[in-house]
């Protein structure tokens, strides 16, 4: 089931997060299906905590940011604009021997099924030349069954987010600079899933798409294009700016996200950026920077962050015959206030961008003139307050971050059992934002009834507002171990004092902090803000 | 796009909906794609609103309700053991003169593409005799596509959650009766898509799978069944007990779901029960109530809440060879406690069961005497403790759920302008609890840069607590239609006499209410709290 060998701390991963119930092979009494995970009671409510977390961060605490919910399935029309249909695909070769089929840039790392201690490469079988296999899942859609009816899986949440612009831009008060968010399901058929549920074959994305002018038209507007300043600490993120140009905004939204990480749980020295070298952009990029986390089995990337240009737009225009350019009242004033070689400068600038763009992007039978003749009209429309935006993607993967979540929460610590003895436990050490559950109420024994009565009013107090588990069973030592587990950050035990049996502490509980088993004393009455603080 | 022809008030939920970013056609810009819808942004949130809803009161509310997350694409066997590959289909005909293939129930609705103002069945091309259309989308998992790879889209999330269950009960402390509860896209290739969002061919569900002791069990340990009572008021949900049999556990749960649907703002009046006939129930289930909801186009199915039985647990036994049944130490205590003739007659009502249900669902080749053994083997489980659950299931569709809430949200009413002019206006009157947007901040002024601040102010100190939207550009008036139509129930007005004009009104707002235009003074310092007791 693509779970790391010879790893060992991976191995305690895999086993606490199928015993404890964050994540079970998928179909697992069918014999799994490779690449499939499910996640499980505690699983589920992690994932929900982080999915809720982003859109919050990215969409509600904004102005400048909406949210979509687009469907996995769409017009294949998309996939041939984005050009997913012609190169989404990896080279693959066919072995005429054990009738394999291997992904052509990994024969030396996977086993030959053959020749037990070979690889697929060192084997003797008669091997093909590689072939291009897509990674999109097929389908058909509607009752019949032949190449009209072709539809795909969507390899990335992001593609709707650009087919969907126009209706989004006029159907909200937003204008360029903002961004559209979206969270949901994708699929790649990856041939070697592989590192558990880091490269899995159906999975999560967290996505942004955010608008912004072209630098000609900042400078047409702000008079100037501020550059990316010096990294900025955390706690003083830049306040956006008229005159930011792309690198500003690359860079703004990189410390954004950085800043994201932080505040669920995963220190910066826990990541590393990776800005691409100018030989591993996509062609369109113009930058991106890759967010790693250092996994057991590697340090791989959480997230990128890319400076895509107007490709995507632009694409889909081609595409669709749609214009996709926005009207910008502020540019259109602004121009006709500029000197008429500010006007030419910046007018050329943009031509030699959109131009460069559509001779590369020239479909077959397009000449020279037309794409020419294209770009001039293109910057002509800076003029009028036209143009195309550009856009800046983080882009993150929800599966990809819990399992870093998940192993950077994993503690062995020493811990004295009920007696005093020193015992080793394992605990999750989630940051309380992300936890499944974010306490658990505990009285002290099961069988008084006050003590009883009052747990279950305390855990119907804070119900409304968080994930409480209430447990009773067992000794208070080996219910704490259990929260330990699943990373509950706090337990709140009732014992006889809560009752009165001290005057002075009637109606207080015991607060248990997880991480270092400290207990601190706290009225009821305070408990829900207390908590909210801490859990928000 | 398959939204409802010739119904006024439906193109004006159609319009609205588009208007104001709920919903989109997806992948719009190329034409559409049938049966396929995005949400925009207010969509979105409202969606997620239902969603968590629902997550809430069955799962985080309830400690005998866990949560699963499970993927989409599963292992096919699961769908061989659901029935699904054999029998989820549509009788299909096709015509040899205009190549059509139509649904063979339908022929008498559908408009003949060659035939203006005919129908299918009325047209004279030729037509073949039905044939099985499998409403599953189908895929290949895996670099070849042989019959050994397919795999299909989920047409439900609830069969992930029984190959799950043996996982789920190992691994959290729950036990009989306990249920497991899912939210999570679902595919059918619908032949006609229809009524808008209600009939799509993506849609999510929102299911629970509530697994019950066989009434058998229950009698054993409780010494009765429990049958269902009368109907009880909402206010009064009866409490569960351990002598409830299926029948109890059934109403309960149809009381249950009509509580949620009313405390997110559909009356018990706008819903009707529907309770299958025997004709009409599926082999294995014994009741069935659809909750429907009078839709602008009829009244149609939101919910379904089926008993049925303990036939997906068996099947599930059967394919993939391995144990479902519970171990159950009440039963088995109790068991042994039972006079000889009511183990006699116990085992005698369960062997019967199994026997009827192993029966019907006999592979080819197992003979009589087979299944009277296994039949056998299974009633003698019970002195040892060990049965199969049964199962209750309240199934429910988001995106029926959100139609309903839409329709039912939309009002035309007249309210008087700025000067006092009564002019129409478009509400849409969500509950608090589902608005996409929870409170408006406006300052009465965007131009009185300490209104503006204060504003800001005000819409920092809400926004950690809930989706508030600030909104500065137009009269005042506009601002409260423009929220009108988004369904935000509060509007909170920044104006001079919270800045000390009056100095009685110093730090207060005005809340103005959206269904009556009701206006109220607030002090900012209770906003909070008096908003998330509305909201919550």
């Amino acid at each position: 089931m693509s779970v790391p060998k010879d790893n060992p701390f991976m191995e305690k991963i895999v086993s606490l997060c199928k015993r404890r119930g964050f994540i079970y092979p998928s179909s697992e009494i069918y014999g799994g299906i490779n690449g499939f995970w499910d996640y499980g009671p505690l699983g589920a409510e992690l994932k929900r905590n982080v999915k809720d977390l982003w859109w919050n961060a990215t969409i509600r605490r904004r102005d400048d940011v909406v949210g979509l919910d687009a469907t996995i399935i769409m017009s294949p029309k998309i996939w041939q604009a984005s050009g997913h249909v012609d190169t989404f695909s990896d080279p693959m070769i066919d072995c005429k021997t054990c009738q394999g089929r291997f992904r052509a840039d990994q024969t030396g790392e996977i086993p030959c099924p053959k020749k037990p201690g070979k690889c697929v490469s060192e084997c003797d079988g008669e091997k093909t030349a590689p072939r291009a296999f897509n990674l999109m899942f097929q389908t058909y859609v509607g009752p019949v069954r032949d190449d009209s009816a072709i539809a795909y899986l969507r390899p990335e949440t992001a593609q709707a987010i650009f087919a969907q612009f126009k209706n989004v831009l006029e159907t909200t008060r937003q204008k360029v600079p903002f961004g559209i968010a979206q969270v949901g399901k994708a699929f790649r058929n990856e041939v070697t899933p592989r590192n558990y549920t880091f490269r899995s074959r159906e999975f999560e994305q967290m996505e942004l798409e955010f608008f912004i002018k072209p630098d000609e038209v900042v400078e047409a507007i702000a008079g100037r294009v501020a550059k990316a300043g010096e990294p900025v600490p955390n706690s003083q993120l830049p306040t956006p700016n008229s005159d930011w140009g792309w690198e500003a905004w690359h860079k703004y939204w990189v410390e954004q996200r950085l800043a994201f990480y932080e505040s669920i749980g995963l220190p910066r020295t826990t990541l590393e950026e990776y800005w691409q070298k100018p030989a591993e952009l996509a062609h369109y990029a113009r930058a991106c920077v890759d967010l790693l986390f250092k996994f057991p089995f590697g340090t791989q990337e959480l997230e990128g962050i890319a400076a895509r240009s107007d490709f995507d737009l632009s694409q889909h225009e081609r595409f669709s015959g749609k214009a996709m350019g926005v009207f910008d009242e502020e540019l259109r004033a602004a121009w006709s206030q500029l000197p008429r070689e500010k006007q030419d400068e910046l007018r050329r600038r943009y031509y030699e961008h959109r131009k460069l763009y559509l001779a590369k992007m020239a479909r077959p039978g397009e000449t020279p003139e037309q794409v020419d003749k294209a770009a001039r009209e293109d910057a002509d429309g800076l003029a009028k307050g036209q143009y195309l935006p550009h856009v800046i993607e983080p882009s993150a993967g929800v599966d990809r971050l819990m399992l870093a979540l998940i192993c950077h929460a994993y503690h062995e610590d020493q811990m004295p059992d009920e007696k005093g003895r020193l015992e080793t436990r394992i605990v999750m050490k989630f940051h309380p934002r992300v936890a499944p559950i974010k306490v658990a109420v505990l009285p002290l024994l099961k069988n008084k009834p006050e003590l009883v009565k009052t747990a279950r009013q305390v855990h119907e107090l804070l119900r409304p507002w968080m994930n409480v588990f209430y447990d009773d069973a067992g000794a208070i030592g080996r219910r704490y171990r259990r929260q330990d587990e699943a990373g509950t950050p706090f337990c709140v035990t009732v014992d006889f004092d809560t009752l009165g049996e001290k005057p002075e502490l009637k109606d207080t509980v015991t607060v248990r902090f997880r991480d270092d088993g400290r207990q601190e004393r706290l009225k009821i009455s305070e408990l829900r803000d207390w908590l909210l603080v801490k859990i928000r």
